[in-house]
C-alpha cells in the first residue's frame, strides 16, 4: 500500500522541484508550523535523501505575538524530528515601514537569504499553496492595474542574493496539506493572525472566496490560479517586448531627462506603449507604489491625444512635457 | 444653471462616440425599457440633433414573458416621446441552443443587425455600464481561462455585418444612469430576470460584487472595469504577434493537417507559443467553445517536454502528433 494520496502529492510537487536543482545541493524549507508549510516541511525531508540532496529546515520568529520564541521552539523541535539537518529558528524586529505584513515580508525573506548563504543553500522552499494565490490575485484585482497586478506570486524568484526561492505548493489546495500533515503525524499549528478579519487577505480568504465559489461554482481557487500563471507568462514577454521598445525610443538628451522619439511612440499598439511609458516615467524617478494607470494614461494623451496640454505631473515631482518631436520626463524643475 | 450631473455624464459619454460617426448618420438606441438603457436613448435624442446625428431607437421583444408585447409598446412610445425616429419593436423568437441567455443574445443581435441595416444605421449604441463589465470579468473569471476571457465586453464590435455596436457608458456606474432617468422624467423597467438568482449574472451582481467591495474597499467594479480594458489591449497584441508566429512557423503539409515547425515554436516565449498551438487547434477543427488551456498544455508538452508520447486528443475529434520535425494536428483518423 502506498502513502496516502495527500501525502503523496506533496511530495511529488516537492520531488519535482528537487530534480531541477544540482544533486547535492542544499535545500531548505521555510516553516512557519502551519499545515502547509509543515507538510512541504516533511515531504522535502522525505524526499531529499532519495533524490539525493541535503536537506534544512528555517523557522522565523518575528516576535510578534506573546510565546512566538516558544512556538519557534516547537517547530524546530519538529522539523529536527522529520530529519532535517541542519534546522533552526532566527528571531527578527519587524519594524513598521509600508505597513505591518510589508515590513513582516521584508524582515523574514531578508533572514531567509542571510540563513539561505550562510548555509550554502542553493534554494528555499515555500509552502504557499493554491489558495494563497488565489487570494493574491484577488487582492491584485482591486488595485486594478492590469496584467501584472493579477499575476500573482512566481513559482519561482530571486531577491537581492543569489538564493532561489521555489513555490512546488502552488497547485495544491489547503485541504490536501492538512490532509497530509494529518497522514504523516505532524500536528500544524494554526496562527491566530490567520483568522483576524482585521487583515484583507482573511477577508478575502473567509468571505471572498467562498462566496465567489458559491456564486461562480466550485473551482474559482484553482481557475484564479490558473489565471496567474497565464497572465504572468503574459506580462513577462509584454514587458520584454516594452524594454527592448524603450531602448529603440530613446533619444538623446542634453540633461538628465529621460527622452522618447514622439513619433515612434504613436507608432506602438497600445499595450507596449503604455508599458513603454510607464518604464520612462520609473526611469525618471516616479516611485512604482504610486505611479498608477491614471498616471500614464494622461501621458499618453500628451502622445496620442494632443490638443496643447502643457504637461502632466506624475508622483514623486516627475513631470511629462512634450517639445521637439520628443516627450521629455525629468525632474519638475528640469523639464 | 446646467444639467443634473448624471444627465450630463450620459449625454457626454453619448456625445463622445457620436463624433467619432460620420455627420448625418443614422445612429439607434437599443433599449430594454431598464434605466441603462433608457438613460442612453435619453442621451441619444437630446445629442444626436445638436450633433448633426440622425437618432432612432429599436427594442427588442424577446417573448420569454407574459405582457413582453405590451412592455414593448410601452419602451417604443417613450422612445417616440423623446424624439428617437424611427422608434420600433422587433419581436424574436428564441430557441435554446447554448443556453437560454446565449439564445436570447443571438435572437437579440441579429434582430438589432437587420434592423440597423434596414434603416441604414451606422451604429447601434448598446447600454452596457460599468456593473455589466464587472460582472462579465468575475464571469469570466471562473472560466480561468487567461487574459481573453478577462478582458470583458468591447467598447466597440462588429458581428457578421457592418453595422458597428458602440457601448458609451462603460465607464458609467448604475447609479448613474438611474439618478438620469430620474432626473429625465423617465420611469425605467425593472426586469424581474434581473433579481432571479437563477442566472450566475444576478448572483454575481447581489452577491458576489457586493462581497468583493466589502472585503477589497470600495471601487472594486470600476477596478474590474479598468482592468478588461488593459487586458483587452494586452490579448489583441498578443494574439496579433502569435497570428503573424503562426504564418512563420507553418509547414507545407501534403494532405489537410496543419503542420507546425518545432524547433521554431520552441524558440517562442510561452505566452505566444500556447496562442499559437491554440490557432493551430482550432484551424484543425477544434471548437473554440471546448478547447481549453488544459489541452493546449498537453499539446505544448509534445513541443517542449516530449518524453515519447504518441498523441494528445482535442476536443472535436482533433489529435495531434509530433513527426519528422513537425508538430501535426488534424483528423483523429489523418494524423
Amino acid at each position: 500500500m502506498g502513502p496516502d494520496p495527500a501525502v503523496a502529492a506533496v511530495r511529488l510537487a516537492v520531488r519535482r522541484v528537487l530534480e531541477e536543482l544540482p544533486e547535492g545541493a542544499m535545500v531548505l524549507a521555510a516553516c512557519s508550523g502551519g499545515a502547509d508549510s509543515l507538510a512541504l516541511a516533511g515531504a522535502l525531508a522525505f524526499e531529499a535523501p532519495r533524490a539525493g540532496r541535503q536537506a534544512g529546515g528555517v523557522t522565523i520568529d518575528h516576535g510578534l505575538q506573546a510565546g512566538s520564541g516558544e512556538r519557534a521552539d516547537a517547530v524546530v523541535r519538529t522539523m529536527a524530528d522529520l530529519g532535517l539537518d541542519p534546522s533552526g529558528s532566527i528571531a527578527v524586529t519587524v519594524d513598521g515601514t509600508g505597513g505591518p505584513e510589508n515590513a513582516a515580508r521584508e524582515a523574514r525573506y531578508t533572514a531567509l537569504d542571510e540563513a539561505a548563504e550562510r548555509l550554502g543553500a542553493a534554494a528555499v522552499l515555500l509552502g504557499h499553496t493554491q489558495g494563497d494565490q488565489a487570494e493574491t490575485v484577488l487582492l491584485g484585482l482591486a488595485r486594478g492595474s492590469g496584467t501584472r497586478s493579477l499575476s500573482g506570486m512566481p513559482a519561482e524568484f530571486r531577491r537581492r542574493s543569489d538564493v532561489l526561492y521555489l513555490r512546488p505548493l502552488l497547485e495544491l489546495d489547503r485541504a490536501t496539506t492538512r490532509r497530509a500533515c494529518k497522514a504523516m503525524g505532524l500536528d500544524p499549528w494554526d496562527d491566530p493572525h490567520n483568522v483576524d478579519p482585521a487583515y484583507a487577505r482573511v477577508r478575502v480568504r473567509h468571505e471572498a472566496l467562498p462566496v465567489l465559489e458559491k456564486t461562480l461554482g466550485p473551482g474559482v481557487a484553482e481557475a484564479l490560479a490558473r489565471t496567474a500563471k497565464m497572465l504572468r507568462e503574459d506580462a513577462d514577454y509584454l514587458e520584454e517586448v516594452a524594454a527592448r521598445a524603450f531602448t529603440d525610443l530613446e533619444a538623446p538628451d542634453d540633461g538628465e531627462r529621460v527622452a522618447l522619439r514622439l513619433d515612434g511612440l504613436k507608432e506602438q499598439p497600445r499595450a507596449i506603449r503604455t508599458r513603454v511609458l510607464r518604464m520612462a516615467a520609473l526611469k525618471a524617478g516616479s516611485p512604482a507604489g504610486t505611479l498608477a494607470a491614471v498616471h500614464v494614461d494622461a501621458v499618453e494623451r500628451l502622445v496620442t491625444a494632443w490638443r496643447g496640454q502643457r504637461h502632466v505631473d506624475l508622483p514623486g515631482g516627475v513631470r511629462a512635457v512634450r517639445r521637439y518631436g520628443k516627450l521629455l520626463l525629468g525632474r519638475t524643475g528640469e523639464v
